[in-house]
């Protein structure tokens, strides 16, 4: 009960929207919070319905930081993830992080966000 | 702990609302990943507030592979759900899965979006 | 594991927008979903941040059925809450059933939801 | 089992946008539910992308109450944070308590909302 968060999270709806309005893309944000003393290594693994999981992408999260990465851009990522197509995702990670999920869908002249606490374990 | 997901998962708001705009149809996806390396086969059961439930609905989900059920497919689905009308439903599998649960709603003429992961056993 | 659902749940994030617009009005939902063959018997109480809990309202449940209570309906719950503040709640019941909690807000014109599986114990 | 709740909560999104309209402040919200019978002493800590984290930020949650603490507002939280900017928080409390996390964002023009219950330990 002291681990403060889990080595493996889970986001079945991953989404990035292949249209955007008002100035800002349409993206999805992997926030991760590593309250620990150590730098956590995470390794991002994405999932699609009809072709082989694209895995093994590495990034690092500092002790005591957040982190919201972008998952539309492929220089904080170092993959370009396709859009207009569904997608999911895990993370695994060598400490105990957390793992909240958030998109900002600006398709329709407006703003909307969805969030969830991804499924840990 | 190395599930990597859970057999039984329920959502308890699902709506498909009965009007849409923008050219984009207001819906529902039941967003579904196996990471295992077995397909899963998995049962949906609907429920209703006045009528029996509609179940034994059955899809599969490749191994390693996402897939985003759309609830107001009949093609995809099997069966057709009311528009309009509160239910909820229940996702059953043989293998460890995750089950994340979204709606776009485009009554009001823009769009708005909920997700929340399912509540799991 | 085959309980299929908590007995207790806790929704700390609730609240009756004071304005509505596009003909309908803003509105939270507790919707509830209960599997097993029994009817379940469920108690809410809300909780504010400056006056007692408001506790014992009781409804029920039917075997193998959803409800979507609306909590800003006098003739569904039988208590009328305050629109424009801020309030929490928990239900409680007597046989294992899921909670999730949403909001559907139309006070600046468009519609924008929110939704989460409550925490359960 | 029978704790209602959990000491230690995590959220790892957290942004106060930076713009607003509609005449309502763009604003997030930690709603908190103590449904024991003792005052609640809980403890925030902010943790950002690029600097410490800011911590011992100290509130009181009444027996029986539920506070829907403004993260936007310096004279609630006793700190000013900044906005525009990615952050994450943690709540530490000496009885359990339950977090859910909610954002409204008004930037585009109209509202749109997101909420979880956070991470809890």
């Amino acid at each position: 009960m002291a681990d403060r968060g889990r080595l493996r999270w889970f986001v079945p709806d991953g989404y990035l929207p292949a249209e955007s309005s008002h100035g800002i893309e349409s993206h999805e944000a992997a926030c991760l919070l590593n309250v620990s003393d150590e730098e956590a290594r995470v390794t991002f693994t994405f999932y699609f319905e009809d072709r082989e999981p694209l895995g093994g992408i590495r990034l690092t999260l500092a002790a005591k930081r957040t982190r919201h990465v972008r998952l539309d851009r492929r220089d904080e990522l170092g993959v370009e993830l396709p859009r207009g197509v569904p997608f999911a995702y895990t993370v695994e990670s060598d400490v105990p992080v957390v793992l909240q999920h958030s998109r900002l869908d600006t398709t329709a002249g407006g703003y909307t966000l969805l969030t969830t606490i991804a499924y840990g374990e």
